[in-house]
């Protein structure tokens, strides 16, 4: 048997799993990225960490660690700091873990991670084109075509989140304004609250909370509970979500877009305007082909397959 | 040495090429495609100029007949008549032509025809990602991606002509308004010079044409001239270009974006409002990286190449 070390680094939470070739999580652990003091006690942590999930192992069955990041270059096997993470600057992860451990170190996008989980693991088993979006924090974006990870010409692609909806939009985390993660996101759909409660004057519960108070899940309840102006925030959503995917279908014409992460939680009240939109609105070709799936592994379940997978899926050039 | 008979399927003309497997064209003939009173004369036409072509060869060394055609299925074999073209319905291209020579047959979507040609024989040659973009009539694309050609799941992605730039925008020929197409192209850039004689007052010549008078090398002419009218023709088209470029870039990250086709001839006056557009507007990480190159080759050529590299350069699966 076969296992690989997945470490998932996120703003909040670093996760790490012991995934077995067959695509079990056998073992987990997770630290608090905040929790550091800095880059040293970071890496004290995560070694610590990846010594307790390998110690019962024969370190010959460990086929290496995968680590999942965002702005991470797979070619240099660095991960660029970013403002939600404790270390700044340009980080050798693959070269510092390597100098301690015996084994290969791959590394890969967040979102890439997921899209590969999803592709051996998930519903994209068996399919050669497929786009999974994971909806969070921000937009993140896998894409598989004929087969293989779009990675780009320096491991830098995918960045979907970025596509432009309104250059006079909204600001975004990238420093330009309109990029799609600014509306299609956990916080997109805040702000969209927000512009909504400037605009009409429907009363809701959502007057209730502070910007910094509200998140998602209150939007999630006031919306099941038919509430007028979350629902609103959730069409407002699919429709700038829908012309986007719409742009990308044709580019592309996958057999699937999977939805992840915390917004894909919304279900029906995201995907049923998402889907009315995209019939309405897809180059006619396309009508009523389009299947927009919510992915049945979790988010974070994804990424540790996928960045698992490098190491027991070696590309095939 | 090896041999194949390439066919590139336009409105106005069909272009035939016998193509050595150097990717010299070695031999040509050409059909005007309303010339054909139907499709039974169309193909008696077309099968004429392929026995020309072959009638000197030992048929073993002719690999087979490559096809680039708009609207085409690549996996069904087939072509969809489209309102250019004589033919209506659903034709089987393939079926037809191997009823009739003994040798393969393979289809491919021309603008995806000319993005072959440009990877084996132009330059993209060595490259494992980019996009061609033509811009002719409409505009096609092609697209690279880990050295395969992005087809799609059913042969029918590529259509980045159809990429959505105002849903309230202009008639597009599939249907809806708005599509990248109606405004980047020959065709658009004509409707850009009607909108801006509409909107402004300055004095240029291009008033002294009717629409269906206008065509693309009036405006060039006129810009080159110094014309403000057709300078800003070109500035809009290239701001809207780039837009969509920068999104596209962002998803690929390709080495090059080529272009061809008829508007590619405008050069410097397409290519620096693009270049500074996608200076100052594409996602920072990518900022003064993007490389987009006037295709070396004809786009012609790159059709008639790229569809015959199918015959000598069977995919790897």
């Amino acid at each position: 048997m076969e296992f690989a070390v997945s470490i998932d680094i996120g703003g909040t939470f670093t996760k790490l799993g012991l995934v077995s070739k067959l695509g079990e999580i056998l073992d987990r652990r997770q630290l608090d990225t905040q929790d550091s003091r800095d880059e040293d006690s970071y890496f004290r942590a995560l070694f610590k960490a990846t010594e307790e999930l390998t110690a019962h192992l024969d370190p010959k069955t460990v086929a290496g660690i995968g680590i999942g990041a965002p702005g991470c270059n797979e070619r240099d096997g660095t991960v660029e700091g970013t403002a939600n993470l404790i270390f700044k600057g340009v980080v050798p992860f693959r070269k510092i873990f390597q100098e301690h451990f015996p084994w290969p170190v791959r590394l890969v996008k967040d979102s890439s991670a997921a899209a590969l989980g999803e592709f051996h693991y998930g519903g994209g088993k068996g399919m050669r084109n497929f786009i999974l979006l994971t909806l969070g924090t921000g937009l993140g974006s896998g894409v598989v075509i004929n087969g293989q990870l779009v990675t780009g010409q320096n491991g830098l692609a995918s960045e979907f989140g970025h596509a432009m909806v309104d250059p006079r939009g909204r600001l975004c985390g990238c420093g330009r304004r309109g990029c799609l993660e600014t509306y299609v996101s956990a916080t997109g759909l805040k702000r969209t609250v927000f512009q909504l409660l400037a605009e009409e004057t429907a009363a809701t519960p959502l007057r209730d909370y502070s910007f910094n108070q509200l998140d998602a899940h209150h939007i999630f309840e006031a919306a099941r509970g038919g509430d007028a102006v979350a629902l609103q925030a959730f069409r407002t959503t699919a429709h700038i979500l829908g012309a986007k995917i719409a742009d990308l279908y044709a580019l592309v014409e996958p057999e699937a877009i999977f939805l992840s992460g915390g917004m894909s939680h919304a279900g029906d009240m995201l995907l049923q305007p998402l889907t009315e939109y995209l019939d309405q609105n897809i180059l006619h070709l396309f009508r009523g082909k389009v299947k927009v799936l919510i992915s049945k592994l979790g988010g974070n379940e994804a990424a540790l397959l996928g960045a698992a997978s490098l190491l027991f899926n070696q590309p095939k050039e």
